[in-house]
């Protein structure tokens, strides 16, 4: 079943039938019967959604992550688009093509694995670092589930591609530190960089309701990363072990302090390196996405609270660029994540 | 008076006579009479040095910091030289040139400054702000306290020029920040890493002993700094306020979180990302003071403990560069500080 | 538009017209139309009110800090004073007069500063100093911020005369510690107590919203006060220095540990007392409030949790006092806040 | 045997005999044999003493807290007095008189106990209430033990009295702080001050080497003041339960935080006020003696880090007291600490 | 009034009429009326209960910890039973059996106390320790709290007996600690055992409300067990004062940590064996509560997140045990709870 | 070269010659020639020991972990033995029998695995966890380590067969405790307590400096741990991945916090058991080193300050105990440590 009606699209007076995730789903109570509170779901956004008495009556469970086909009509409340539900059907059986009601990361994920790939071929010089490398990022398991990897994030807030768009974002402030900073042993800190949150992509379920593993509460995604690595290590032969050892370390210390989950401090540069890269990255994206939620896109302005951040974040008035006028309407300027080399 | 001798070219053997820092000097209590056990510095390095009683009788108080002429015999105890002192005396009056007696960055500060004023160049094109920046860089009682800047420590690790030379690094890095994540107010954050630190210049004393100012204890270089710019800011009429708020926002916000003494925390994308490259600039530069005074220059091998750090640092074994090799014997390799240009 | 009919007056049966803050304001929804909940205030108090369906259609949005000219009918509900509105009007253009809107403090405000500028006559006699501390709480820009300081809190627990109220009440701590220290230099204390929280009158926009101003978010009220100083201490050619020094150490550390903001802990026995002065006039303070909101006057109670003070305090029962009988009858027992000289 | 030398008097050259507290006694070895390195100590002051071998080989066990008569000379070693000992003869059986060896709070103890009296006289009107509070400071047992009671800390800072100095500053920092919030119930609360560190005279042994008891680490002064008060509120039947326990709150709340060891926190006005006032004398008690130390006793100075404060104290420039000239020089000016009535 | 219906073995379509606890009640508001949503309560369990309008007016203050004759008809909402009430009477004067509204611990508070008696006539051989703690036990004002004392929590978690439950868990932990560690003082670790939380009898009220009393707040469960015991002290002239002050000390430190509430910290091995011994029965009460709550018993499952755990807590699949078949049946079991000797 | 003389049995008045550890080797300086402080070291204990000039000044590098044969004469100072050194000849190639040098725990460690053992086979029922368990204790790389393994600390407190006696003693414990909590899964907790410390065998080098490896603090004991096991997990084929990943949550969570290094918190019940059961096995260890070196061995003692307990230790005064005298005399008692079977 082709999807065709997009929640970007819709506006009030349209009536609608297509297939949407559910995002929420709450039922309330009125005196006289109760009621759905629904949020819809696809790639391109999110809407509300009620389902009035009787009608709400035929419904017993409507869960967030369950996909349904849905009939109703476009209307607003309080300056917000809502549809009043007329028909509602679960899907059952079908599987749907996650891709059209998930978000997305901007830039295609097969694209980010491929900066990836280009940044090891540029930087990484040590044959047995470079094929062990490859090996693991070409592997059958691990490539798709980086491709639809989600950062570590509830649904509503994840995305396709953005364990990816982390990974590489990491990976170049490492190696941009490494032109600043010569000493620094590139090699070793990109594979470190590229691996640090590989077990993520075990950590979570993907899809749609996208929730820890069991395995990823009870060892952890560093744990899980090593995990993953631990055969690719044991064949790649000709791999130092001190090499080996450092690597492993940069993953086991990336968080940086015993109380962020730490199991080791860091104790090499490269391992210092590493984790204030991920620092940075993290909360740049952070702060990027709830910039984006803002209705103005220039400051003085200041986002909701940040939970993660433990502030709300202000988005200053820029400084007057003279010479790159141009620069500040290009569509990469949107967005603080990192550009394609 | 010209300084000919240099700790540096010291051997076992040589009788020497020449102005030297004392740079420690302590009485020590035998059965028969006092003895002083001193180090002797010089912008070479350092060594220690013994005035045994009778000698040691004519001399009340040595202190860290006087500067006195020594002569006697270069000898050794326990695989390191020693001096044993046959005459010293107290330079009165005379004020010798400090830059023989301090350690420096191996980049010359007025080198340091001029590529801090290409970045500005390179960087910022808001006329108002590219003023205001020149403007205090030239300022002719600030810009000699910044070329003699000698970073937060005590003296025997400071260094004249380490100032400059760690502002430097945090431009650099806030600029390669830029790069890849180009919603970021480049011009701001260059102006906010240059002056970050300002206040250092008047929070501590410099010369010798370079211990902390009185202003420097009770109000902070945070503070100092703001107040040093000040004057600027009120002069600069056609800098748009939210640029100088922001800017000042960025200065007291740097230090990241209240516990390390941040009046507020970082509220911006910029004032986050100046927070974490003086993290990294900070902590690179401590690791590579630690390496270098290891006597092996490649790893594996553990630093002494590191106060700063709470933990000795690995030197790991470096990944095999087959493409670099001639990169790796360069001098500036020898260094995690950034590269000029 | 003169205001006539005050909250604390309101009886059930009561039909009224008059002009009110909202202090809250949230539309809920039934099945058959949504209705508001509002929060009406005066100088007086507070009263609930509801517009209900279909009158309530009228409205889009009303925000808390919005004046309007009500008109309705006061009931009860569940023991507390409710009005039905039958018609409501906002305010546009008109600008009612703040003082009968806002909450205040007992004793207006001209009278606590007239008690501040008492206690330098009384306890300055260093005429630069007292000359310095008289013309900034004279200044044209300054006084009547002062007047309207609402303290650092939410509307609804603000109010005017707030600030004057606890500068007060500090500076009478530190008073009475020096007549038991007599070390203390108490003319430079007074003046810390004055100005330690003066750049609260610019961190705060003020008014019905009172929120918190960019410039207060971005500096913090420390740095602002310190910026209002600026130009004064500029001005003050006879101040000594060291007393500029001092005074501005004890404004920078009044909040006593890095983790409360202080950029720099208290380094000087005044800057103890006063660390510890404003913490007991807060905390008097806000337990204060909290008893003010019991039913009962005497305990043994316990008020609401106070989220400010982590706990729930306890109002204990009294000493039978058999000498002073008369006191606990009069106005100014009611009150923890300090009492005129 | 009637002491004649103290310490405070020693000049250079002086032939001294008498009997002196060991202060610290360490024994260090030379080559040709041992020496003792000693401190003796008088309630005047303390002086550096020298037993050489082969006077040294003597002495098995020389311990701080023993008493001795010693014969010697004194002379000076790095500008200090120190004495050369040709005689010492441990004191068995005898047992001298306290009061010569330890130092002592400046106001006689018995003054101090006579001015809290005074306090119980002025403010506590309550009968039963006044008849406890001066029961307990009267009891047979108590009183000897607050006479002697030497506050927190090892033999080389403590003096007798002051436990009471330190009871007696925070009674009036409470009643003070009663005149300014007149809401404070000051009868209980004096009795809180009064009574807080009761324990801490049955916490420490007293005597020369004031150690902790075994029930002062085990149960702490905290509880041990409980103990001690227990019998007294049994018997005291006439006062009301409610007052009982709000006296009891304050004692075992006033160190305010549980991780200052408080088992309970303040939850009353009075606890606050009580545990603020606690903190307040402490600091300045401790910046007090700091500053003593000093060698000049204007400011700007600095005292050495201060392990308590975990800082060094800044002592500031003075503001000068055009009015008040003559209170600079009265005796009582010398002393942060509280002056009689 | 004997209790018949109990809320176990409601069905929907059933009509009850008998006495239950209110444990929630709370009134909302629908646009045509207030109703009113209880739980009713007794010691089987809880169900809700609705109150419409226009019977919902009949009742102005219906408060949890109420007891009332409920009418009505069972029904069903969102799959959870749901009592529609036609008739409530509140229970005035008359006084019901508290056990038959209040959940229970599963073994009953008595056999839990004699299981209790049986540890000290197995492990306790000195005399003075087993009279005295024998007399505590049976005394007749202590007797009766000690069977009816509910644990630390609010009603809806709390249940009789699990004081008795806590104590008893933690003394079989502590004694088969002594069989391991024979060093072990096994008697007065048992006397500390069992007196640990004594106080937790009078810190709360107990019965269907059970909140904290004004003692319960102000003075701690530790102080409110050492004053209860201190009249036995007192009166067991023959049990040695050191086990006295160790048994104070095993109460007085059982907290652990200063952060957790213990003014001293545990300084003897029975005292670190009793905190820890404390820790691992109530974190484990506090799984097996959460485990329970889930429908199915065996893992892995996910527990909902524990508040006070601050986690969920996972349930995991269990080890087949081919040998004890039976005992996985066995009803005791079914609990992390002690069992009887 | 067979070791014939022992510490343990030197008095003074004896001439030595045979082999001892270096434990400690400090070069100190007296005017007339540097001299040696060394403290020699056997398996029955250490004594200090000198070399004067100018015999000292053959040697130039004495260090801790040297082995060599000393020749001396036993003197005594300061009630201390003493070695005064006449011949000191250090071993090269010879390897001498660690045994005879390195304390020991106080059951052979071949007794402590083998009731290890004991444990595996009285509690683990399901096969294919059994046959992991014995695999992995029985491998020929891994039983060595094991039985040689030392515990966490450096050389002087450290002692072969620590790290197997702090494991059986937490394996008991844990044991224990199912015995009172029957819902806990013993199978799987026996096993965690097994291998929650084996990563510690490759933490340290063991042998007579016993530092950590590079291993060792980039990876930590938990990951060594991991890895170990690794292989041993993936050839247990009939192992159920469940019970797999339940144990590597054991080890994974065993610190119980993050800032103690673990990676995950305990999330199931037997993580939280195992977690205390280290605690308290730890803790009674410290303590009973710390006891064991108190001249007196019945309480009431004070043992010296325990850095890793932040506190000094109390021994209390046993309580009497009637009818286990013999017991007390018995030689398992001098032990805090489990007792076999």
């Amino acid at each position: 079943m082709e999807k065709n009606i997009y929640v970007r699209d819709l506006c009030p007076g349209d009536t609608i039938r297509d297939v949407f995730l559910l995002a929420e789903a709450q039922r309330a109570q009125a005196r006289n019967g109760p009621y759905w509170r629904l949020v819809l779901q696809d790639s391109s956004g999110r809407v509300d959604a009620m389902i009035w008495s009787p009608l709400s009556e035929h419904y017993d469970r409507l869960e967030p992550g369950m996909f349904a086909e849905v009939g109703g009509q476009v209307g607003s409340f309080k300056d917000k688009l809502q549809v009043k539900v007329e028909a509602l059907a679960l899907l059952n059986g079908e599987s749907p093509d996650l891709g059209d009601f998930l978000p997305r990361s901007q830039t295609p994920p097969d694209e980010l694995l491929e900066a990836l790939e280009d940044l090891v071929l540029e930087h990484i010089t040590h044959k047995p670092l470079k094929a062990f490398v490859r090996r693991v990022l070409k592997d059958d398991e691990i490539r798709p589930r980086l491709l639809n990897g989600m950062g570590a994030k509830v649904v509503h807030h994840a995305y396709v591609g953005g364990l990816l768009e982390h990974t590489l974002g990491v990976a170049r402030l490492c190696m941009s530190s490494c032109d600043l900073y010569p000493r620094l042993d590139r090699q070793i800190l990109l594979a470190g960089a590229i691996f640090h949150d590989l077990g993520k992509a075990w950590e979570m379920t993907g899809g749609p309701e996208n929730g820890y593993t069991d395995a990823g509460q009870l060892l952890g995604h560093i744990e899980l990363g090593l995990e993953i690595l631990g055969p690719f290590f044991a064949k790649a032969r000709d791999l130092e072990p001190e090499l080996i050892l450092h690597l492993k370390h940069l993953i086991l210390s990336h968080h940086g302090e015993h109380e962020y989950g730490a199991p080791v401090r860091p104790k090499s540069a490269e391992a210092f390196v590493l984790h204030l890269a991920d620092m940075m990255d993290s909360k740049l994206n952070i702060i990027s996405g709830a910039v984006d939620q803002l209705e103005q896109t220039e400051g003085p302005a200041w986002t909701p609270y940040q939970r993660f951040l433990e502030r709300a974040v202000f988005l200053p008035v820029p400084t007057p660029d003279t010479n790159n006028q141009r620069k500040s309407d290009s569509p990469e300027n949107q967005c603080f994540l990192p550009l394609k080399g």
